[in-house]
């Protein structure tokens, strides 16, 4: 029985289709490091806990499609605190970043159409780009310049009369680029020269380090029929299980379309929205003592880096990932030897080969991402892990 | 600043889109009985309530994207006690029903490729055709004989070489009507011979009455690589905000392709899976109890409506749905009417105009969509408005 074009074309998640090599590993009693998925080990807050504890409806009812009022309402307090002044009917709650990006590409493109995004990219959008009918168009950067934009005329060259958005991640996942205002303004500018969208994909906002800051697309009031920002509590508030997440633009037409998709779908999660509710005042003090957190990480996981030979990154400024350039020819068969071939006393670290974040054939083959998110410990562990595991598998390849 | 075409293409919910006009209403002190929506008063039931007020998970974490593996297996053992014979393989968990018949069209049409659907049927099928780029070739059923499947030169006169599947909701929303398993035969060989997928909604498999029994489409061997079965817990333990529902079939390369669009999203909502889980075992007597009361609220229903004069419904014999055909010109105009310019000691009441769920235009436009989904005493109330306002807005027509 024949299946669709797009359900042979959709993607196996390059972050989650070596689960079966880690699952096996532990079978045989390997204890695994998994640096693999953006899944964090920090608590969630009390805050959202307290609310599953305490919920006392009778009735698990729908809320409204376009999310709970009073969470929209709190969102804005929240953005405007970020700088960002929203009023209530600009923001659709969705179920997780995901339903975000899908919803904006419904509405900005037909299938067939195009969308311009940095790569590497986070690999996910491929699939939403299938779901939607739309075809990305990579615009390559290098690990050498820390993933900076590129210049005009590279951005230029990749816009057809089937381009309709350009696609951001911005802290990026998986490179840790934080785009400073200025690199933004170049492509608000080409924006409004070419007539496109903007999708930006906010989620690890607050993950900025150095006294990097975040920039959001809300900011530039020359496009705000064009900008489009996605979403989600997952990173924030870890807890990426609630799917909470949602999708912002002052262009009013647009969100009347996206209110429609939503009413097929029904409604978010209702009592994961209460429990985002309650997170909207954290203090302060939460996320600085998360970033203290996240920086100590960083600054192992590079300085072990630095360690390896022939190993190249660099210092990422935002979200919790790290790209490394490995001295080997495959990084996907070596992700895969670590978790079948490798142990040190029963240990073995899994990472994500970067491949699959490169719309570009043949490109990343030598990357691998890690995500910090493990405690000093485990990350020390684990990257003393992937040093033999490299040092093995190199003089193996060699043989 | 364009849209797509979609986005310009996408309905709005019937069922929803009277919203503000009940709104403005309660805000003018109005009480207003909500039949319009399928969001039961029962409770839901303790055991599930209980995993919120229990979970003692210190990380809300992303789960597999097929699903929690517990939850999973026992979903097998639910659906044994049903008859129907699975491996876990054959279930991927999704966010709500929604999002299964997405992945099903997704997985079995390109866009442009067509569906059967008989209507009346449930709206959103709409929007999620919209979703898919997917065109669905209405079969026009008939309230004066139950809305039974029409012969089959009436099904085959609608296929052609884009017909990927016909989709059925059984039992169905918004009719009523339970398909015996003669009339699924039907289907089922048609399928055979034509080299179709069926894509049965049976959300509703609970709530028969009368000695009417459900049959799953995943009860017929002999078409076991076409069948694709979609499901949700909603409606069946009351509660519709925890967003849990699933695909089901026995095609393995097409749920192989099921995965990876749900890669894609990550995940179902961790937390109300296990919710779900809870339920698995309910006993029998919650059921029958349910049963029993929605029994007593259709008889009401439909006795009530047999009071009024030239109104014309029959008796549904699942879901919680009645069509009633009354003697109007726009039961949307009606129903608008009943909202912002009728009540009765300061009450209403809110129903769905059926003509969104046909997709032949002119059809349903007198037609309203009950869901008895209120007590007996509110339901009693309700219908007295509806008695009065119809006599109310008749005059005013007439006039």
């Amino acid at each position: 029985m024949e299946l669709s074009s797009r359900a042979e074309l959709i993607q196996a998640s390059p972050i989650r289709k070596l689960m079966p090599f880690a699952n096996e590993a532990k079978s045989r009693g390997i204890h695994v490091y998994h640096l693999n998925i953006g899944q964090p080990d920090i608590k969630t807050p009390k805050e959202m806990m307290d609310v599953y504890h305490n919920y006392s409806d009778k009735v698990l009812a729908y809320g409204p499609s376009q999310g709970l009022e009073i969470y929209r309402k709190d969102l804005v307090r929240y953005y405007k605190n970020h700088k960002i002044n929203l009023q209530i009917d600009d923001i659709i709650v969705t179920t997780a970043g995901s339903e975000a990006i899908v919803f904006a590409l419904y509405v900005t493109c037909n299938p067939g159409d195009e969308i311009i995004v940095p790569e590497p990219f986070y690999t996910n959008y491929n699939g939403f780009a299938t779901m939607a009918g739309v075809k990305i168009k990579p615009l390559t950067t290098y690990a050498e310049n820390g993933f900076a934009l590129p210049e005009n005329d590279k951005i230029e060259k990749l816009i057809s009369n089937k381009t309709k958005a350009i696609m951001l991640c911005n802290p990026g996942n998986p490179t840790g680029a934080v785009y400073s205002k200025k690199e933004l303004k170049r492509i608000v500018d080409l924006a409004k020269k070419h007539n496109l969208y903007v999708i930006s994909d906010e989620v690890y906002r607050e993950f900025t380090y150095d006294g990097t800051h975040h920039t959001s697309i809300l900011e530039f009031p020359e496009i705000k029929d064009k900008a489009i920002m996605v979403d989600s509590i997952s990173k924030r508030y870890s807890a990426c299980g609630a799917r909470i997440g949602c999708i912002v633009s002052k262009n009013k037409s647009l969100m009347s379309s996206v209110l429609k998709f939503a009413q097929a779908r029904l409604c978010p999660p209702t009592i994961d929205q209460l429990a985002a509710d309650a997170c909207i005042d954290l203090e302060k003090k939460y996320f600085e003592d998360i970033l203290e957190e996240y920086k100590k990480r960083r600054n192992i996981v590079f300085e072990e880096l630095q360690k390896i030979e022939n190993v190249l990154c660099v210092k990422p400024q935002g979200a919790f990932y790290i790209i490394a350039k490995l001295p080997i020819d495959d990084a996907e068969d070596f992700a895969k030897w670590m978790l079948s071939d490798f142990n040190r006393d029963n240990e073995t670290v899994m990472f994500a080969p970067v491949q699959g974040f490169y719309s570009t054939p043949g490109l990343g083959r030598d990357e691998i991402r890690i995500a910090y998110i493990l405690n000093e410990e485990s990350l020390k562990k684990a990257m003393y892990l992937l040093r033999e595991g490299l040092k093995e598998y190199k003089s193996l390849k060699n043989k």
